[in-house]
């Protein structure tokens, strides 16, 4: 091999810091405080503070390498900490709020995280589990909604007495700056612990005109919580970009959400669906109270998006969503739905229908998809197999080595996504493996049922899993939310979906629910169902004989 | 160091490779040929012929690290050669056609070339230097302009004779992907190798929102050659992102460049401001003939774009221009000139003026100017200094290991390029080290005055260089080249200048020339103005004694 003659300079946060100190000291920072008031600050004065956090936690004894913890909602100073702590060289594992404190102390112990830093109105959360976290030497608690109680360490306290520059040390790119657990749907939460050159290099992806395409020029709102797979990689693109960074705190509330996107003229927000069905509803119920000219694109993933969502939004109210997929292990972001040129003719339903579908790998993310017996499947748009990734920010191994069969022999990572994926690319995830619905030998796809119900006008969720049958093994069975003050009966929906499906697909039946069990993150969490009414149809059948 | 948890996939043009045949087989490549007829075809076909090139160089001996140079316009051949090349493990060396024989065989030899794939159209060139690098095994020639002379090999006849796939091999991303040569206005032309990493990263930048945002749905032409740094490295970045391609093979006269822009609907065209302001001039005289709405921008660099030319272009004719700063040795885009936010609200001629500095630092692109003894100056806005550079495609060695003393001991490259940078970050080039006018012991930004001067409605083209000088030891003189019928006196230019600057800044005088000799790339070739007219002002005040 002949080297080439060019500098190793790393790819490392360090290199954000420097160039956001540099060129953007006048870009704003906007946090929404836990009693609605607004923090307002720059870019400038976050870079000091970045400085002065690492101070204190060196201080503190914070090594490289050590995991720092937050258990935080979306806000500057959980900005501070993206930053200050991979650049001293440590690790920040975020804390996901949503999650059982069990839970909590399973992963805090598991990541032995060393200092925790924590919201004062999260403390009451705390209290739940940090007694079974011996390994926690500090608690900084960051005063948000009132006064630091006496005998805690003040994360301002600690910050106002430190300098304002710090001498980030020089860094290896490979080396770890970030431990994302996954949400545990299916187990145990598992961890991935990201690099900075896998940071960074999803931050370059993110900024491409062909994917997220963040700019100086964007106000970014990230709704998706920075508990959960570092929002996405938002915080981090948006901020090497110079963008104007707006943060909703604990108000993720439609209307709270809309207000701070008139107000501070957002141009790009990111969330899960339901978020932002909750926000489609309210628009349609008001659909001239919020002006939102500013809103250029937003990002929905976490779980699939559903075409009647994406529809809404751009016929009703002149939105444009762009949905994509992504997961922890992943950094997170896999594939993202564009309609590329050659579809520029088609039909726009058409064109829609490919902005529902999860969409095709962004740069440098390879994909394939592989059925039971590992053999990998053709890209024809109907063959049902599981997604597999690989790519420089794909995890390699979990942190802890669980997990070891995700990973395989030639160095794909296994989604555990059933997709099909047609010729020219596009995957369309049609059930999570552990949630596939086989009937009779053959499988069903719960997405796309799912999606189709959701665009009944009555239908405001719809969730269908396998129930247990005793003749087909198992059957769909669907879960219904309506919307307030509709109503819609199993004739009119099975009517509504009979044209689209194969008579064997639809539902065996539909159960009519106040709302569906969603895991921390907000996917369905079909685990539960079926639970609850896993028996629904043996019951049913038994009931009838 | 604790180290990340995240796949090793190296950062190699396989992989541009391999995402282009996967998801923009449908996309389009279009070169001019000599005759000027055009040459159709897509990217699923251009993967082919890579795969194909690729095993008939391995089929003529071409090993891992081996350098294939290539002497050839912009065109699709071309870009086939910057993909299999690098892609087997070879290293890609272009060869400026621009160059006097005797440099390109010194060059030739330098690079040891093994293979050289030659257009025919070019082969009286090839000819008047081969036989001076005995090195080389095998000359290809194109069939650009006609068939192929008996003996020759010929690159379509040993395309057709190969498979349509190839195994590339895995490579390690700090491997040596291409090998460009300086324009050797300073001395012998000095080798630059990059590396996959360098190109990939390069790449990353260029399509980000801030940079030139290269989308799929771009249809890009580089004007700016192959044989020239890579064209700026975007036939990599474009055809990174799947967009279309559309290369003018020879015909680079401004009426062939319009037609081409109007007929293949370019929305992105990038090259040397001498090559701009012919089309601007073109336009001005014919402001209906060509209808370039597709065009979103024309990325300039290379020497310094004039702000007359920046301004004319956006009011007279609607077209913004990007004007960027680069180096052979940054692979090459070093700064690009964009406004930023906090420039909103400013007057537009500020905003303009900002656009024809050279702009601040692209993404892990790092700068910094010092003075003579090495101190790092101030970012004032007027303080000079040489500008040094750092990052990931910035070169650390030269190729040959000739210019030791541009690389400092503390890691930055020495660009030769003097600058002041104002607070806000944005790079001016005041003037080449080699080509400063210091009189009485002060610098005098030559660059300035050029700008000045090419802003009077009578001038064409304007260089400022140091003459020697009785007393002051140099003063600037001007040598002016003036728009076809048009005329100025001394006295109109003097009166033109003086209001922008100090009376001991203005040029000593003013020399009329029909037009001014140029480097291979389109700078200025001031070593030849000091050649020829060095004494000038020497004669003159002898003369006038
Ligand atoms: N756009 C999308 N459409 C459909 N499903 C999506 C989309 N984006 C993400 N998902 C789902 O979310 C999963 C990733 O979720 P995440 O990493 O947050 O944790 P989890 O998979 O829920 O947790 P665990 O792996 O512990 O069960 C994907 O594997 C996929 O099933
Ligand atoms: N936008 C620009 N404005 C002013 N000067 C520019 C601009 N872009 C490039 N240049 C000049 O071009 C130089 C880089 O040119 P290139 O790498 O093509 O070879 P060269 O410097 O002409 O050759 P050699 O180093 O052998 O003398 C820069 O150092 C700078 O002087
Ligand atoms: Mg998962
Ligand atoms: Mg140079």
């Amino acid at each position: 091999m002949l080297t080439g003659r060019m500098m190793d300079f790393p790819l490392t946060l360090t290199h954000f810091l420097e160039r956001a100190r540099t060129y953007f000291g006048s870009s704003e920072i906007v946090s929404r405080r836990p009693d609605k008031s607004l923090q307002r600050s720059t870019y400038a004065d976050f870079c000091r503070r970045a400085a002065r956090l690492a101070h204190a936690l060196t201080r503190l004894g914070v090594k490289p390498g050590d995991r720092v913890a937050s258990l935080c909602w979306n806000h500057q100073q959980h900005l501070e900490l993206y930053f200050a702590v991979p650049a001293m060289g440590a690790v920040l594992h975020t804390l996901n709020l949503r999650l059982h404190p069990n839970d909590l102390g399973y992963i805090a112990r598991h990541a032995e995280d060393r200092v925790l830093v924590v919201d004062r109105s999260l403390l009451p959360l705390l209290e739940k589990f940090i007694a079974t976290v011996p390994g926690v030497q500090h608690v900084i608690v960051i005063p948000d909604d009132g006064p630091v109680p006496e005998g805690r360490l003040d994360y301002e306290a600690l910050l106002a007495a430190e300098p304002d520059s710090f001498a980030f040390p020089p860094l290896e790119e490979r080396s770890a700056a970030m431990l994302c657990y996954t949400s545990g749907t299916t187990g145990h939460p598992k961890g991935v612990l990201y690099s900075h050159r896998s940071i960074v290099l999803h931050s370059l992806a993110e900024c491409m005109s062909d994917t997220v395409g963040v700019s100086e020029a964007d106000t970014m709102l990230p709704v998706v919580p920075m508990f959960h797979a570092a929002a996405w990689g938002l915080p981090f693109s948006s901020f090497f970009t110079g963008a104007k960074l707006v943060f909703p705190g604990p108000h993720l509330d439609p209307p709270s959400l809309l207000d701070l996107m008139v107000q501070e003229r957002v141009t790009l927000a990111a969330g899960v669906p339901t978020i932002w069905l909750g926000i489609l509803a309210l628009l349609d119920q008001e659909p001239k109270r919020w002006d939102l000219r500013s809103v250029r694109s937003m990002l929905i993933g976490g779980a699939a998006a559903p075409l009647a969502m994406i529809e809404g939004f751009l016929h009703r109210h002149g939105l444009v969503v762009t949905h994509a997929w992504g997961m922890t292990e992943l950094n997170p972001v896999g594939t993202l739905a564009r309609p590329r040129r050659q579809h520029e003719q088609r039909p726009q339903a058409e064109r829609l229908a490919l902005r529902a579908t999860q969409g095709y790998a962004v740069p440098f993310v390879e994909l394939r998809h592989v059925s039971d017996s590992g053999q990998v499947l053709s890209w024809d748009g109907t063959t049902m197999g599981e997604l597999e990734a690989r790519g420089p920010w794909v995890a390699s191994s979990y942190y802890g080595d669980e997990g070891a069969d995700r990973f395989t022999a030639d160095g794909w990572f296994k989604t555990g996504d059933v997709v099909t994926i047609d010729a020219e690319g596009y995957v369309r995830i049609t059930d999570r493996s552990k949630d596939v619905i086989k009937s009779g030998g053959e499988w069903i796809s719960s997405v796309a049922l799912e999606n189709a119900l959701m665009a009944h006008p009555a239908v405001l969720e719809a969730a269908v899993f396998a129930a247990r049958h005793p003749k087909w093994d198992e059957r769909p069975l669907a879960a219904v939310v309506l919307k307030p003050g509709q109503s819609a009966t199993k004739e009119q929906l099975v009517a509504h979906l009979e044209p689209h499906f194969a008579k064997w697909w639809l539902p065996e039946d539909y159960v009519f629910l106040p709302q569906i069990p969603r895991t921390s993150t907000g996917k369905f969490l079909k685990t539960k169902l079926r639970e609850d009414l896993g028996d629904y149809l043996l019951k049913a059948s038994r009931g009838g004989s």
